[in-house]
């Protein structure tokens, strides 16, 4: 059985940020609590959803809000726990795996702290195999699992049982309610045994998260191109290489909202690129022509480091190198498309995945 | 042992909008509803607060929201029950006896629709004496009273269940859970033990209001003047006798706010007044001097009928009364205005009790 120990926490959150297409939160936060809490208790096992039995009962920890209120108003650290063991005592049954909802930004590193906190292992995978900003956005929706009954605790001590129609009621609740705590809340949702586990979670992520972490870090070790070390392992395509020309963001309706225009470099310098967000970066164009979209990834590098940049810390004049990401397939399906396609953030084009774009 | 019919519901109904101060939500929604559960099932049991054994549990039934709103979105019928027995279930305790939060305007009526539904008597007595904006606004969080655990429910089939650290913050993440649920919630809270009740609870103002509605229809029946009937069984004093000129209105963060402009007629001829509403009516000025304020009451009838005219009703050229009511003395003390005196809505004024004002 593979642990997790403090020390390897900077990959996992190094490989939640690529995984996090520029929102999710910034790992920093989450991947200091998590070392914090697993110091003060043990390293974290990873276990394959396969090793749960099919009456365990498992629930994913997260934290939900936009990433600009995160990294000013940090959680007090025992939220989670709360919403955890609230959820627990709700469901009158203990709860025996932590799983993921997220693997991108700053929730893929939340789950270990209640993890570590509470003494049980985390299941090796995740809802989104990526962030997406909405919660019903996850495998276990087209699995026809609820997000409820969902805690929500704050740092002030409130907390909020939700149990709602469907997922998207869910959210809509819930990001209410976020909004009232202050811009942040710490969640525990859906809620499902073992059996239902195995057949909605998108697997392996945690690990992949740990693996890009060590394979920039050793790149960078060996004076190799981390850049080019990440897209082979990730099987992504360049976009661009470019400078940050400028960013129009706002916070809106509990969102990270926004555009970023970057001036292509090198032999990208005829191109002019633009990248909206919604927490998570939605779509990218070249001279207003789209050429990914979600449920494909969109990763922004810093050029010279090949550290992931996320939507808060774009900033003029920095250089970036452009990667998309195939999606996990089930995203790219019919029922995929309606919940996370171009269409459902009112963008009116059809998916086309990323290796049929002329690039 | 008083049981209150559906044909008694009328005067319960009309002496809730009395109570309502303009607000609380039209009563005769409530009041059909309630006639159709205790038709359907049994007249209502009201009983005594001092009929309660210490250790019985009673919890409030409610619904929240703007009135402006409940008048186009009506309840399915359902959800206070649901809202109600979810409570009951979280509190792992049969409920003995439903209570009322706040005697004024739709919420007088809506504990009738759960004592018919759960065939539960109903405590003669309400948290408030009248309506109030704000559901941390009764004796029961004077009394240092939870409101939570308290559950909410929607007409689509959701539900909240808030823990808070305090009533403020019940209030703040009910409202807001308000306004996504499509502005009105149906509520079960301010569970509390038989004894703490009987501490806590502004007693007798369901019988009033019902004796409300009596007086002024025998007033009507007899050719007597029911403003003076009703002037004379409330200890109330007259505020002017006007003309509506202007009603300036907003539904705003869940609430109906706006200032209603009145030319006053015969002996108030040479006045203008104005009165401020947040779901209830706030202040009245007489030439932009405030003459009455909360925690009194201020209720506007129809001159020729005695009917009370709810803030929804007002519009150009209704000619009105206005009376000022004593509030109940614990919202005169120094404790009962920090929750709802003048200063809290944020006027710059002292509380002056209207018998010691000059009309």
């Amino acid at each position: 059985m593979e642990t997790i120990t403090a020390e390897q926490m900077h990959d996992v959150a190094v490989g939640g940020a690529v995984m996090g297409t520029g929102g999710g939160g910034d790992p920093y936060i989450g991947k200091l609590m998590a070392m914090q809490s697993i110091r003060k208790n043990a390293p974290v096992a990873l276990i394959d959803v396969d090793e749960l039995n099919d009456d365990d009962l498992v629930a994913c920890a997260a934290m939900m809000g936009a990433p600009t209120v995160m990294l000013e108003k940090l959680p007090r650290g025992d939220e989670i726990v709360t919403a955890y063991t609230k959820l627990g005592e709700f469901m009158g049954q203990p709860i025996t795996a932590v799983m993921c909802a997220e693997c991108g930004g700053l929730n893929s590193t939340t789950p270990f702290i209640v993890a570590a906190e509470m003494g049980l292992p985390l299941v090796d995978g995740d809802g989104m195999g990526r962030a997406y900003p909405e919660l019903q956005m996850v495998s276990f929706t087209m699995h026809g699992i609820s997000a409820t009954p969902m805690v929500m605790s704050d740092d002030k001590g409130n907390s909020v049982l939700l149990d709602t129609v469907d997922n998207k009621w869910t959210e809509r609740l819930a990001r209410s309610a976020t909004v009232e705590m202050g811009g942040s809340a710490l969640i525990a949702l859906y809620s499902m045994n073992g059996a239902t586990a195995k057949q909605s979670l998108i697997r392996g992520t945690i690990s992949l998260c740990k693996k890009i972490g060590e394979t920039l870090r050793k790149a960078r070790l060996d004076n190799r191109n981390p850049v080019e070390a990440l897209r082979t392992l990730l099987g992504a395509f360049e976009l661009f290489e470019a400078k940050v020309t400028d960013v129009e963001r706002r916070t809106e309706g509990g969102f990270a909202r926004g555009t970023a225009t970057l001036k292509g470099i090198d032999r990208y310098s005829a191109h002019t690129f633009e990248i909206d967000f919604q927490n998570e970066f939605l779509i990218a164009r070249r001279d207003a022509e789209a050429i990914v979209s979600t449920p494909d990834l969109i990763t922004l590098l810093d050029i010279d480091t090949g550290e992931p940049v996320t939507t808060e810390s774009l900033r003029f004049g920095l250089r970036v190198v452009g990667l998309g990401i195939p999606s996990d397939p089930k995203w790219r399906t019919s029922e995929g498309l309606k919940l996370v396609g171009p269409q459902y953030f009112g963008y009116d084009i059809e998916f086309t995945p990323i290796e049929e774009r002329p690039l």
